[in-house]
């Protein structure tokens, strides 16, 4: 049996999404969480592999079971054996052929940049502080720059290891929101290893006048991941929703705002 | 030479706004923190007594000073100072007969109840985690019967030690924010020991069909701190702002949404 976890996390204290051996991870915290519901050893897939320090609001995550157990079972079950900043929210029972991260048609992320001069109290390590006035509309005339299918091999991470470089961006929008914090939205079909990151450095660069609206064309034609793009930290970054088709029913698990 | 400070804090880490020996608390840290940059002792003063793990998005201090500073400087200087949880937002210099306590003529607060069934990994102690249906109307029908002057008698803590407990309630609003966040603000001249976070606890026995909406003037009525209302936690209480008369010129600071 295939079972579907959404799952949040604060990527504050952790290494990252992917298991790794002497590291806590997300993925190690759930494998032995679940497996002592299921009783049974287990690995998960996740939709995202999120990196050190980045959120989730909503981790699409899959596996395998030979054990039954109430959705509401797994749910109260696994969340007693995970710690307070990685949370389970809902639980389906999945056909066999979905997969949480083959299947998935495209993912969302938001990147919380608070730009007030002085950092938050309330808030340390969910947003970015960036204290410059940014220039929104400069930002959005950039990032329409960046929407559609092209080889974004200048927002790749020298780490990254996938084969092609060639990603759809959907959608990427950049919001005021309150008390001066600013939103970037970015949906695409899949990612590069550190691909959102630079491409919010390269906007936070273009919004605050270091450099002009055109060279966010500069970079993704050079298609060389040595061009200066500023990786911007992970505290901003949340991994909102995973995207699928319609025949597995999952559209009520849409993207929110968190602030 | 009179200062004021706006300034926002975490409380889960204090033991309370108010200075106490042993203890570390909001004002003991701001007065350290203050008197490094004015180079003599500084004694603040704060609009509201927030308790043991209550939050501020805008607490108003002040503390007079013979030193002279630019309010730029008093702002850099105070928060190199203060740990990462405490944060001075705004100073300005006041009139000689400014009182951050008691020139305030109301203060706002906000309580945020997360009322989704799994608790947050994201924002684990900002808001009460509340795992319940509510009924906001009802909610607002017994918060209607509040609102004005009344004796706030049942609504005391067993160590308050105002000399009345006649208050004017001015404003008291159910609201619902996203993701089943409900958000409760309460305006009034001032609050008892207690008194905001009794009221919650009444309104979300109502809200969730423990009580009906009449309990509320019941309880009023009753003029009696032993009626069985229960005082709800600190972690989602916010002092949020202090109202002061127009001739001070602080109307800008007005009530902001956190979530």
């Amino acid at each position: 049996m295939r079972v579907l976890l959404v799952v949040e996390y604060k990527g504050e204290y952790y290494s990252g999404w992917q298991k790794q051996p002497n590291l806590t991870t997300i993925q190690g915290c759930l494998d032995q969480a679940i497996a002592k519901v299921a009783n049974h050893s287990i690995v998960t897939h996740g939709s995202g592999r999120t990196d050190k320090g980045v959120h989730a609001y909503q981790q699409f995550v899959h596996f395998d079971t030979c054990s039954t157990r109430s959705n509401d079972g797994w749910l109260r079950g696994i969340n007693c054996h995970l710690p307070d900043d990685i949370r389970v929210k809902f639980v389906k029972v999945m056909p066999d052929d979905f997969h949480a991260r083959h299947s998935s048609i495209a993912r969302t992320y938001h990147y919380y940049v608070n730009t007030n001069s002085v950092s938050s109290a309330l808030l340390p390590k969910c947003m970015l502080h960036f204290p410059r006035k940014l220039n929104l509309a400069n930002m959005q005339n950039a990032a329409n720059l960046l929407i559609g299918e092209h080889d974004f091999s200048s927002f790749r991470s020298s780490k990254c290891q996938a084969k092609s470089a060639i990603k759809i961006i959907y959608s990427l929008d950049i919001e005021l929101r309150e008390n001066n914090v600013v939103l970037i939205k970015i949906k695409a079909n899949s990612f590069l290893y550190n691909m959102v990151r630079n491409i919010v450095g390269l906007l936070l660069d273009i919004g605050s006048g270091k450099n002009t609206v055109l060279h966010a064309s500069y970079i993704l034609d050079a298609k060389n991941r040595n061009n200066g793009v500023t990786k911007i930290a992970p505290s901003g970054l949340y991994f909102m929703v995973s995207h699928y088709p319609d025949r597995f029913f999952l559209d009520h698990l849409v993207e929110k705002y968190l602030f």
